[in-house]
């Protein structure tokens, strides 16, 4: 345990990969659900800190993601983390409605169980109405 | 929500990337720290789901990296989760002793605060016991 190191940046200890980007894990800061894993460059990373709202990388779009700038589902930044080894960040937010575009609260809804594969959460948002004709 | 979806694998569900790997973070399934995230091929995530240990594929060492294998510090897998788009696996776990190789219970121990860095977990395994000549 140690206090906090000055003039450190926590942007100094992220490894970016080859295409330039950092795995990004979103935790809600008070009941623990990560809610889902995305990705971030450095102009994300920067954003996030600076702004307090998330931002990602899209990868399938190629530029900047900012949380729930369609749908209105933002998370916003209570805490950031860098992993021992850098290649990985975890946020701590608090996420506004929904993390999934299925409008359910997390990503990661479908668990191994008894063999198969079960839904554990349900939709508790329309994605119709979070998306528009983009449903 | 819906039951289990008999004959589905979750395996089936995973969208595994250009060089065969789906990212994986781990919880442990009580306190809800996430404590690494690190990457499985289709073997490891067999291997998981088949023991009921969780392992993981080494990108530095290009092998199955059966997590405590050396340290003694096992993952026992309570539930394994996939997210909306298949690139991400949850591992929720009961960790022994520590996740971190550096001996701190996640590897998320670095946060940024007040401007700086700040170490906000303490070492509770001197690595070198964990690891031997390894450090």
């Amino acid at each position: 345990m140690s206090g906090v190191t000055a003039g450190a940046s926590l942007l100094d200890l992220v490894n970016f990969d080859a295409n330039g980007l950092v795995a990004a894990v979103a935790q809600q800061h008070d009941t623990g659900d990560v809610l889902m894993l995305a990705w971030m460059n450095r102009a994300a990373l920067e954003e996030t800190l600076a702004t307090g709202r998330v931002c990602y990388y899209s990868r399938s779009r190629g530029k900047l993601w900012r949380k729930g700038e369609t749908s209105g589902q933002v998370q916003h930044l209570k805490e950031l983390r860098v992993d021992c080894d850098g290649d990985a960040v975890l946020a701590l937010v608090d996420q506004t409605g929904v993390a999934c575009h299925t409008g359910r609260r997390s990503c990661f809804y479908r668990a191994a169980r008894d063999g198969g594969v079960e839904t554990i959460l349900q939709v508790e948002a329309d994605p119709e109405s979070l998306y528009g004709s983009k449903g």
